[in-house]
């Protein structure tokens, strides 16, 4: 299996915000997002281990700004680091203002996804190769995030939380 | 503003796995269960603050149990703490096992929504004064992940979250 | 097959009115009422029976208040009387003020299931007992209502519906 | 207002049976053929009233025949009679069989709908006159029908219920 | 295989347009109506040819007027003719004014579907003789729109397209 | 009003085929495709006119390959031609195979959207300027399709359409 980089699996998601997903504010719901954002996440996961992938954790999602019906949203996922058989898949949403084509960054979200076979047991993965600086960050983040999310299921002991035991000292 | 009880806002949606919610496996789509905690709990957030409530953060989320087509779903949300003009809502998964009748824990999320009026300004909300051990405990968890949400979004330092610099120590 | 009670069997299924499900009135369309009270009416039966179940038929339905879009609606179901093979299944309907938080009456409905095994041929089921004055209450004219549906069925003649028939002596 | 015939009201509506729409058995919700009726109904009971209609009652409906998935499934509704405000409509419904073409009754069902004008309050209605003999067997019986639904909701005395009382002698 | 009738393909969907398929200027999407006369005209293709169908190609489609939210849309598809595995079906699209009854032509459109066994085959299917004025035009147009599409596709010197080129001479 | 470039126009709409929009050899229904494209170029249309767009007709559209449940659907739009106050829009569809990861073009479709005012009016858009040679075939395969398509709706006379007639000598 050769290594890929994060570019090799950028999947990129516009669509408009219907009338079926909004609130009563007219704005898109929380949860629809967080649905588009799954798909679009599972396709560059699938992209990178060319597997079936299923959803295995969200981590803390903010949202920012509201999101009025009609817009034209962009999802833009890529995958930010593989482990042994996860995979964590950072995602980028856009929206567009119609006049003056000005696009906004609406929020930011990120998803583990793991690879498996046809039974549903998980399966080995390719190693990724980040490029950019943006992406080398978010490479070396992802690796506290998954010692946060040990720590916070309690598998792992806080104490041997090195990266993110630096983060408080 | 008197108050409340998380008991007061408990809402409890069961429902069945549709053909149109299902991944390659035959599984509900990890989108789709969040799609459908983003409704059970800004529900609870409404009974809460009865006011207009929009999405604001999505916690860490696990999906540890996969959730097979035809299954009975039950979500179940509380607010587990009030903030200024925010509230945390905590909520439990099950499925059901047709043959057998039990419940099984499929996994927990933590949503956070804030009020607002009909122009979409934050408006404030009652108290919340938690009563069982496990929404005690729940209260109490509630503060270290605001800050520990605080100090990821670079609004607080490190060394003042007091309640979570605790956790390494 | 020991027996079981009502509320063993009891579903509740809360959601919003989402802008897909109005008619031109902003108000929920009766359809989409009706579908939803038949998905949370599957479950109860099938907790009753723990079986597969399929709709056998909708008794009266009465939709005697509109449910205005962004409301909160839940659905409540109950068995209230096992047959052989059949299940009547008594369900509640409330809308839920945002401000006041009151809870109104929006309607009633009873549908009927039949348990199948995975050939769709009936299977036996287990009894019910009532426990509550309002369970014995629906039990009692379950029966009533069984009748009444064999003789517009023509498969009873009105004057062996002892039941029925005395309401009219 | 000018009275009107059922043909006038005939609204048919052909479509396929989707994989969203169908049951862990492979065959279409009861639900969802509740919801089709619904919307079929109401453009008959718009096309005699010319006004904005809304559902008033859904009277026993049975489901004889289970409806597979791919099935093409016809429903056809034609007002049956005509009260001061409120119309009863009468719906069948079809499948066909894809290799002979052959037409198969799967079931009947009897909607009411009230015309309402914008504000939601009930507007007087043209009169119908039935013509086959069919839409006259119907004409007759929706006045039982309609007895014993005021005798069932408590607003008329079982023995002024002269059409249906007439039944059980 | 006898030959079959137009009339006896013919495929009638009334059905509402549903908030849910409306784009900001509350008129029914382009991209539902094309999804809807896609499952009416493959109703009709079915009807003639008893096997399953799969869409080949849509023809020129003009939106001459918008359809708005709310409105009854009728449409009807009849095959127009029949090739060797395959059928051109013609769509005629009506919206109805509530007020004065009055239907409205909205658009036309032209599919063709091809018959397939059940590994994806193509399979012959029976002529069909139109009866009316109206459809025996629509059967000659067929065989230039043929001939057109397999020009387009390089697939008939437009030399030879003998029907098309009189268009131009 | 500056010209813009078909690139500054390009909409990328990378999505799964989900079992909802599957027939009955689980492959993607056509409709369900033309509706997806539909959303895609109204994007690509907005944001070369910064407009409301309408889609005013679609052009010969094959489906030259089946796209199975699962599929990753990649469709790609881009504004190949302006005119005063409509606009073509020029589609290219692939899925991908998840072991292999190639892409395989499915199909290609051509869609004309109209710019319109808050009221509905055409309003006057920019001109293009195509840059690679592909979109230079394609813009200067537009204006024939124009003529095409005057000349099929009866508004054109043949001998005048310069440019489709060459075809044919």
């Amino acid at each position: 299996m050769t290594a890929k980089t994060p570019e090799q699996t950028k999947t990129i998601m516009t669509d408009l915000v219907l009338p079926s997903e909004t609130n009563p504010l007219n704005n898109l719901f929380g949860g629809e997002l967080l649905a588009r954002m799954d798909r679009c996440a599972s396709i560059a996961a699938r992209r990178h281990s060319r597997r079936i992938v299923v959803t295995a954790s969200v981590n803390h999602v903010a949202f920012n700004r509201s999101v009025p019906l009609g817009s034209v949203v962009t999802v833009e996922a890529k995958v930010s680091r593989a482990f042994k058989t996860s995979m964590e898949v950072f995602l980028d949403v856009w929206i567009e203002d119609r006049e003056s084509g000005l696009r906004t960054k609406a929020n930011e979200a990120i998803y583990t996804f793991v690879a498996v076979d046809e039974t549903g047991r998980p399966v080995e993965i390719p190693e990724i190769t980040p490029e950019t600086d943006l992406e080398k960050e978010r490479y070396a983040a992802a690796l506290r995030r998954k010692q946060l999310s040990l720590v916070l299921a309690g598998k792992m002991k806080p104490k041997d939380a090195t990266e993110l035991k630096a983060l408080f000292e």
